[in-house]
């Protein structure tokens, strides 16, 4: 039997409770709401973690960054996969190649040429690429906005294609919603500009299928999603302290951490150093922003209790310091201690390891220490 | 004949001309100082760019940052191997094994517990683990300062094992040093930390074998390495824009970047979509503490000539914004166009990808394009 003492570290571990509690919050919402969600697997990029959100039922829709997630996802027996970047023409090829698996892949685009591109595609290969519209919402990356001009155009490139499949909006700017009220506006603009966009189209006489909102922000703090077909959240299965200092979640929600080891003592700095650096932790530092920056992560014990003050403030490739907060008494932390970091971002802390050592926090043996039951990968790549 | 115009995007290129280049930058002042070099194999973690490091003669002594590194080298053919991050003790037996195979694997340390167990792990093994102490130069993280009381001590542990091989320094200080002469400075500093640390063990009766010093920075400009055996630097194979920012190098001799492809133009807010995101080119902001903030990076053409001005300035997993400096006239760079984003920290940017595509930039097709010559793969993991 492994626990979390035996790995070598640095490595990954998700604690498949509270991923469970995670997905049943936001899957009990949707429900309520009357909308299909649509997980991004870009956080996990696990078949295994995807699992969990159908609990063992058929593969349930989801969203991915790369053909890479695509191409593994289909290999996994999921059919309805969305991919929600930008669609690059000269990826057109492994798009059609999926279609002719049986995998209804859609596609995103914010312009006539990719629209034509799309179409041309289609026709050369006997098929139709379903598409979505990419549809801004908060000024935050891509996209038309709803009123823009060339929204009609390039619905009716689609539609006559046989392509249209709907719209999509991201509300990219709900992660700096910083209260509750705040997310809550996120959510409705988010609505509001998908919905104006769908009906745009629909009134030029195009047939508009999905309407696909979402964020981890908005996603919790939508209240009406009338119009709306399909939410999107992808970070919600392992939260992360950026979602914390949103109020998003609790720290003690987020599945994710990265286990290292104590290897040394500055105690003329008040540094301890650990063998987790950027390497492990990625070099997010997404809390800069917030209220409360929590540097490269938060520490706790190997059984996930936090140590209050104890933060990561900085790293190396391979090495980690930890110091602690103003007035913080710490306790004893010898070398050899091992610790869990709860990282900043938890979609750039795992693209850092191949796989999640998986625990259960509430199951432990009679010296309280986490099993570790599975080793799970990672798709990677492009 | 694959050119850099036909893998899908996003993916890391190295231009091996601008290797050898900067690799023989290196080992001639070297050769000159009179010290060995032991490049660091962690920027890169290829095999193949490390058998651009000795011509293919017989493998040079490399330093390692993690273990997994120390095993591909040692399967490599790699003989000669310091894995220059403080020993956790946990990690003795995977070092001891690979001693087992004939492997010189050095470890690094800076305390008394840990020199007794590498002495407690040597004793069990019947072998001797050959230790280095580590010296704190500059505060940068961790060591021993060289007039530390405690560092007789831990030699004198080392040495009753037979275990003591030498002492370690690295100027991590250096990569703030923003002048030539304060970068000379830290060269003296760290030679003279190195050696004063060396000098002391050696009048308490201990026998220093290497004494060794390096950073990129100052491996560039130490001009006098008296009383030092050996130089390490890992980032010159590639270098990047914190070094070219630091002047250790010039924009053109980065060796490394990344191809991405126009997914979409935002004109209203000045943007030029990419596929490149964070996933490709880390999360790392280098030079945001430099005089010239370089974004997450400079972009060129695909052919590698800058596009002045233009500069990826935002990122999100999949995504990157191009926007042009204050009153740069940019050229088209229609939907589906190739460029290339010059990283700000090789070492991040290089460990997001699976490994290289390879070209010769002095080297293309009548059309000028840039031909790949092999996929280099990378170690990765712990």
């Amino acid at each position: 039997m492994r626990t979390l003492a035996d790995p070598d570290t640095p490595f990954a571990v998700v604690d498949v409770h509270k991923v469970r509690r995670n997905v049943e919050r936001l899957a009990t919402r949707a429900e309520r709401l009357g909308v299909t969600l649509r997980p991004h697997v870009k956080t996990a990029k696990s078949l295994d973690v995807a699992a969990l959100l159908h609990a063992g039922d058929r593969p349930c829709p989801v969203t991915v960054s790369t053909l890479a997630e695509a191409e593994a996802f289909a290999d996994g027996g999921y059919r309805d996969i969305t991919y929600a970047v930008g669609i690059d023409p000269h990826k057109l090829p492994r798009v059609v190649a999926l279609l002719r698996r049986g995998v209804t892949l859609r596609v995103l685009l914010d312009s006539a040429e990719q629209a034509e591109a799309v179409a041309e595609a289609s026709r050369r290969a006997g098929l139709r690429v379903p598409t979505q519209i990419e549809i801004d919402c908060d000024g935050h990356r891509g996209g038309l906005e709803p009123d823009a001009p060339g929204l009609p155009e390039i619905g009716g490139i689609l539609h006559e294609a046989g392509c249209l499949d709907g719209v999509l909006t991201h509300a990219g700017e709900s992660y700096f919603a910083r209260t509750a009220a705040e997310q809550r506006l996120a959510a409705e603009n988010e609505r509001d500009s998908a919905v104006a966009a769908a009906e745009r189209l629909r009134a030029a006489g195009l047939t508009v299928s999905t309407v696909s909102v979402g964020s981890t922000p908005t996603a919790h703090a939508a209240e009406d999603l009338t119009g709306v077909t399909e939410l999107r959240a992808g970070n919600y299965v392992f939260f992360d302290l950026v979602m914390a200092g949103l109020g998003v979640c609790r720290v003690e929600d987020l599945a994710l951490s990265v286990v290292v080891t104590v290897i040394g003592h500055r105690p003329e700095y008040g540094w301890i150093l650990t063998d987790g650096g950027w390497m492990a932790m990625s070099r997010d530092r997404g809390t800069a922003a917030q209220a409360q920056d929590q540097g490269y992560g938060l520490v706790t014990d190997l059984a996930g209790n936090p140590i209050p003050g104890l933060v990561m403030t900085a790293a190396s490739q391979e090495h980690g310091t930890l110091t602690a907060r103003d007035g913080t008494r710490l306790p004893e932390l010898p070398l050899g201690t091992r610790l869990r970091i709860l990282p900043n971002h938890a979609c750039a802390t795992a693209a850092q390891h191949h796989g999640y050592h998986v625990v259960d926090g509430t199951r432990t043996t009679t010296a309280g220490a986490q099993v570790v039951q599975a080793f799970w990968s990672r798709v990677s790549g492009w």
